[in-house]
């Protein structure tokens, strides 16, 4: 079988390539062919037997599309996305690839399908930023989307035409609303979800990091490991038994910073904990206040998604995956 | 106030029309000019002291939203799309103009702004098509949009639209779901909801008429001239009162098959009753089931929207407005 992952450089496309090679298959069938496409050359996995083939591509230029469909990939993971705070600061560039790529990718498969049969299972990222508060202390499966940033409408949009686009048969769809990933890799960024990250990454490498919130913030989260797994369940998944509402909010942890702060405790001690240094930001504390706290994914959890159910997994899958099993000493 | 009415020759696009002609004004503000377009010439309305002018485009056309918003007009109703069944049907046509054509006229309305500041208001016109079942009996303002439909994902879509361009600033916008609008005056067409208003309207001509269901089925309805109120509040209400959700489920009637022969019986009596024969179709029945019931409108009651309450009333305004207050001998 042959896969496609739109949007492959980015941090949870190159964890769902490698995972894809370590397993050799999707649900039974042998992977045959990977490719990895993104606006930059997403790295190329050692040890894949089959044919990877590597496209550094925009996905809303013409043709892109096409030419991605014109292989006919069995499935397409969709993970492109202009992010969050760049989609609000440029108008026209997330709308172009937001909206644009993604409905371009969607009308390729139709096009392609009035040729010869043809119907992929798409796979699509979306996010919690689909909801705006105010919103229930925990956000259900029915609960209306009102998203307050240009990136959210974007999602919301995605969501909206891939259900569409699988209800008339044109292809096979799911999207998943992906919780704050954490422990994200890499060095500190400027998000303003950054810190929920940072407090943990840093103080485990033996740096200091900054808390801008109290303790008291409640969000919404799971590993990496968890973003992957959903992917590769959104993939192999009996898509009759979830019907016509095809996106799904993702099962994740409930916590709070303090919550977050006890776990690094539990599973780092103290003195690593101490490194974590509260140094309030009324403007963060502002954004944050307006995200999601918590959400029942019973559907989810019925289709058999799961993530962790403690900070501390979290941590520890983050040691094991990024560190080698091992804390600053 | 320069008034620009998109879809100006349907049928709530006329009575909308003949109303802002009889009023002259909106909000206290004359009207001095009005911009009547759709993809068939509109009727001239008689009495207009104002500049009227005929425009016969289609709005998904390259250039057509650009010459609509050239004129700056204060108040742009968009009330102009492919209907339901032909969306249905052509799916190009329906992506076209209820998807390109409104996202074009919200393009045009943001380009026309970066040249020298603008900011109309802006009425779209959403359905309850946006829902889907299954929903809960009484659909409440913040239920999930489920369409089922290429309509009311369109339709959808153009709700997150107007919700994010008028959280940018780009204009002043404000969107409202009708209920079925019965009773819709003119001839017996093929919709499927064509029956509840062709059981009140044709034996009121002292036609017969059939009736494709049962008296159980419950269902959601507003006037033409309810339609027309809410249009008008909707153009002239304070926008900060309803925040960042610009979608509104308007008020409306939720009444029984049963319900509205009843009221037939008692408005216009018994014998013209009789001309409504049972004629049980069951490809109408099942559609009908998934329509919604009911619905808490809760916020637009409290934004000043008001509906009917009664099938006696909905129908006295038909005699009134349709039939010159006269029922056939």
């Amino acid at each position: 079988m042959h896969v496609l992952i739109i949007g492959a450089a980015g941090m949870v496309g190159q964890k769902l390539t490698r995972r894809l090679v370590a397993d050799g298959h999707l649900d039974d069938r042998a992977i045959t062919a990977l490719t990895l496409a993104d606006v930059v050359p997403a790295p190329r996995p050692a040890g894949f037997g089959g044919r990877t083939t590597v496209l550094t591509v925009d996905l809303a230029a013409p043709e892109t599309a096409a030419m991605l469909t014109g292989a006919r990939p069995d499935v397409i993971f969709h993970l492109a996305a202009i992010v969050s705070g760049e989609a609000e600061a440029d108008f026209e560039k997330g709308y172009r690839i937001n909206l644009d790529g993604t409905r371009g990718l969607f009308e390729a498969i139709r096009i392609a399908g009035l040729a010869a049969p043809y119907r992929p299972r798409v796979v699509f990222t979306s996010s919690i930023a689909v909801f705006g508060a105010p919103f229930p202390e925990r956000i259900g499966d029915e609960f209306l989307l009102t998203p307050l940033t240009s990136y959210g409408t974007q999602k919301a949009i995605g969501e909206l035409l891939l259900s569409d686009y699988s209800r008339r048969g044109i292809f096979d769809g799911i999207g998943i609303r992906l919780p704050t990933i954490c422990v994200r890799p890499g060095r500190p960024n400027k998000a303003a979800s950054g810190f929920f990250s940072n407090i943990l990454r840093e103080p485990l490498n033996g740096e200091e990091a900054v808390l801008p919130v109290s303790g008291e913030v409640r969000h919404w989260f799971a590993s990496p490991r968890a973003a992957v797994g959903f992917l590769i369940h959104a993939a192999t998944l009996d898509l009759a038994a979830v019907g016509p509402r095809r996106n799904l909010s993702m099962p994740g942890l409930s916590a709070t910073v303090a919550e977050e702060i006890e776990a690094l405790k539990r599973v780092a001690g103290e003195r690593i904990a101490r490194l974590i240094r509260p140094q309030p930001d009324a403007a963060i504390a502002a954004i944050v206040a307006g995200w999601p706290r918590d959400f029942d994914a019973s559907r989810a959890l019925a289709l058999g998604f799961s993530a962790e159910t403690s900070f501390d997994e979290i941590i520890r899958a983050h040691i094991d995956d990024e560190l080698g099993g091992r804390i600053a000493a």
